[in-house]
């Protein structure tokens, strides 16, 4: 039994509010248990430098919490006058698996900007980022495909993440809140696409290993805990759910 | 008639959500019309260098945006590298209005950190931080006060602020959204007690001046708003509200 | 009688060397009692990005502080890489200030840099700023008039700058100096034009609250002292000073 | 056929130079076909902050790579002021890795910096840092058993990455270089213990997913090559190779 | 003749006013030719962490332009959030050039800092500064004498500073002014003793490079000007003049 | 009898390898006793934004160290997020340094970036970097004239380096290494021309200064040093030493 009595392959409950705030094209406040993150999706009309010229557009994310998301407080980023590594990584890795579902040729050289503020912290806030940032994505497109900027739905499969990890008694368990996070063993942060296809796996065993067999186990709960998410993201898209698909991932794979 | 139908001596609608988050002792969302702003106090039981071994504590603000609280994407200042001035001078005056009404030789050799968080921005949002800071900051005297590391609230009165304005049409007008403060020849913000004495007043007109006279017709409409607000700060405090005062302000002003 | 002997309604001496250093267009050392200011005046020919192609110009100001015009010595802020927030405070509130009282579209797509520098700090280093700055404002724009870059005097009006404040023994005084500032309970910073109407009102009460009555006492001490501050910069800008106000404020206020 | 003539299963050939430079308790220069770099490790007698008074070590690495070890130029990360996103990644990645295969408590309250500045890039630096890093990081443990600091090498087993990826024409591959990495639609970093114990696994697929049987192909490729890697620095270690091992992990695993 | 009328071997017109301001232990400003520099000697009780409990004193130095010290504005590096090479290297050279004149064992654990600032500059503000630095430090170190937390003068002997260089005619001039050095092949900063011997020597050909006779003709220049500036220094001393040897440097140089 | 034992007029081995690393135009690692440098030169299209249009080329140096090329560990200046003073002042040193011996006319818009990364320290390293930094330039112009980007060699001298200073025995000695960098009362950098021309001299008494006579013997050891310096790089160039003059120097000095 696991500290707030779940099962070890049973998720916490997720709860999506759309359009949680009025200014941006995108915006989604998921709920995974006490994790709480506010996913806002902005359109600008430009691209990177790197980019120009390529009629291709991009999609970047960033990442940050309230100082006060967690049981201690944080000094903030700003305060610091600079970024912290972990930041870093999560923001990169939320842009990258958001990229890997986009036909980016679609949306002319334009910039969607995903921004995961977290306001409550109780683990897997960069899965919950993510799981929230693809239907805050998806709505941006949406109010593009309303406004005619956009003539098809650029996203070419669903995209959710959750974790997966083993605790010091060698279970495997899926879905760690904050203090499972804690004592796991080994962690790891799953990226996969609706048809099961897997987009990132970030496995790291700091204070221990993991063998062939322990991985099957986990990418296997991982597997069932994502098709669970992906169907709550179909619920809450409604309409715009059964866009998605209509365009081909460009490279075949 | 002003742009959302008001009266020139109407507020918008406020309301405030105790408890918004699990984590800080305070915690507010204030909703002051299309603004909003999650206020959280946390209590940290050591004081800055500057003020050690005085046996007083000590409180600070901070103030941030989430990027997109507004109309057009706001760069974090995490990314920048730098906090804007616009931002300091908006957390300097955050945490000077809440000390002037704490005794702070109460709360002992602690700092209160008041975070201010816009999730959307509508106009006013300094003003709306400082009025949901004070509820978040009483909420958090009032868990010491429970768990007994405080005895008495030490927080000598009420306190909240609002703006009133100079439209280009010469009325003065209470509680500007972010339409009319764009068009307003003149701005000011006023912070207020509970008893009607004046904390803080920043007049500016930037693109305009004003007379003694206007001057007076916008400090009434101000006192006027302000004892509106301390109500509903009242009623959301409940029984904490009754202890508001029970320590005087230590220099008898 | 206060620490200098001054009365409540008394000014310090005031006094303006004109062309203090040689490269500025215009270039003023202010000194108020014992506090010493460098106001220099630049003009570039360009304004900032966000103006660009409006056909009108723009007033910024940078305000710093000598390390040893203090008792104490600071640390420079180049050395701490960052600007603190009580500078940009400062330097946002004497760039406003000023435009209020300059029509920006007489003076074209250019940029005046306003560079106040206290050599010597006594109090009131940011209402001497103003005060010195508008005089090395109005030099510049005289040296453009000369050279027929300007055709008109683009400045509308006077605009001096001072304290006023109460002391523990509730006394309200007019021009503060550090050690009154130090203690006094209420401090309020006024800027004025010449024809007696307020650009700026900034009051705030740290330790300390006020009435409706005692900012009316305030104010009468700050209107006559200001119209004694205009009577100096008159006298120091000789004929210059009556081509003030042949420009109009635009919007007739 | 690869673009340098290796099979879908061979590593580039690998040599480590030991005692590279004179300064480091341990050193190495690792080249991997023509990726170079300097791995140095260093002991300090201290522990940051956070881990004070617990009695245990600490091994933290940073990363970075000479302005010209690649085709372009990149501009030094002292000269923009700060670090990148994927330089933070890498070295939070290299000192998480080391940090699995060492007994902690063993080495006192120490701090072990890797620094592994890469010379020559041409693909795979992170994962060579790893396998140079390991090597130095024995060498340093080396020098303290002789000088008797230590009494037991710490080190529980082998460490060494590689690289494997998915090309587009759908082969697996093992040890990308640059030209296969820049092409690659997926690509993986696998860091392995001497048992065969999966530490870290990244796998990530930009611009193209993977499926569960792919993975199973390209963890076969990695575990092969791997083991290879070991074969080689437990040649360079000589009879240090033989303590690995002699501490068993604290948990168990 | 020179572009301001001097001959090839004569100084531009030096005064000196000490107590220029009034808080520092000691204060100059300096003016050559049009070259004005405000230079501040402030004690501080205490070392750097480098030079803790060896009982020693320490004399650094900070050096900054006012923006519009100069024909075109620059910008602040506070604002820019960095301090330039060329003002960290003029900033090393006044400190590296003023200890050397000291003797630090006999000012005990106190750090003297020295701030020089160019308030106008027409060519040679760093030897300007040296210059007037030293007589800044004497005089803190007399009001440190007169009130008796220093028993003897710490200062070895005389120390001045000025500039030489070559034309593009070929002609060897002393003390070069803005215009001068912006044309010069060659230019050369000395640093000398009042007993004439050298403390730096720094002389630079970016666009020409100079002859072993060369040197010896700008180092007799350096050395009569020299002599010329330490009389002034002398003059401008008074009766601390006389106290400057009565420490001999430590190591007999 | 040097502590390395050396005379006093005597180099320390010198060793260069060519085309060290493969991506730069021109790559040397240069080892003086135990210092070792990799000096890159890479060949950038364009020159920094105050040189454009002129039509001429730029040279500009960066300088680094590994953090332990040194006895102890440093910290990288990335991480501390700015460089330092000592390196500004050698890179600006390296740059000007090259620059005096070549024509920048001839290299059209194009700007030659230098690194110089010190791999171990011993002493030497800014004398090390430009000798070596010369022959990766001389390279570099190699490859451009093999490619046909340019026509003629735009080098104008050979350049090389060296130190020399004066024990606390007042022995003068030449290129000095760390043990004896940090005990000498003088230390003097020299950068000279093939032809016997100064091209920079800095010479520093921190601790104790240097008559006249005591600078001919250091001058003189330079000179003979350097002339052995360079045989050296003519060594190390091969046919390529031949085209150095064969650009004259635009100024004719």
């Amino acid at each position: 039994m696991r500290n707030d009595e779940r099962k070890a392959d049973e998720l916490r409950k997720i709860n999506m509010i759309t359009n949680f705030t009025k200014h941006p094209e995108g915006s989604v406040l998921i709920e995974v248990g006490d994790t709480k993150v506010i996913c806002n999706a902005s359109i600008e009309d430009r691209v990177p430098p790197f980019m120009r010229g390529q009629g291709k557009g991009w999609i970047t994310a960033e990442y940050a919490m309230l100082p006060r998301a967690t049981e201690q407080r944080n000094i903030r980023e700003s305060s610091k006058g600079k970024v912290a590594g972990r930041t870093m990584e999560i923001q990169r890795l939320i842009g990258r698996a958001l990229r890997s579902v986009v036909d980016l040729n679609q949306i002319g050289e334009r910039t969607v900007w995903i921004d995961c503020d977290v306001i409550q912290a109780d683990g897997g806030t960069r899965t919950a980022s993510i799981t929230g940032a693809f239907v805050a994505l998806v709505l941006a497109f949406g109010s593009m495909l309303e406004n005619k900027s956009l003539h098809k739905m650029p996203v070419t499969d669903f995209l959710a993440a959750t974790s997966v990890g083993i605790l010091p008694d060698k279970t495997e368990i899926l879905d760690l809140n904050y203090e499972e996070d804690s004592h796991a063993e080994v962690d790891m942060n799953i990226v996969m696409t609706g048809t099961g296809e897997f987009v990132e796996i970030q496995g790291t065993g700091e204070e221990a290993t993991f063998s062939a067999e322990q991985l099957q186990v986990m990418l296997q709960l991982a597997k069932r805990g994502l098709q669970q998410i992906i169907d709550i993201q179909k619920e809450v898209l409604g309409d715009l759910a059964n866009r998605i698909g209509e365009t081909k991932r460009p490279n075949g794979n």
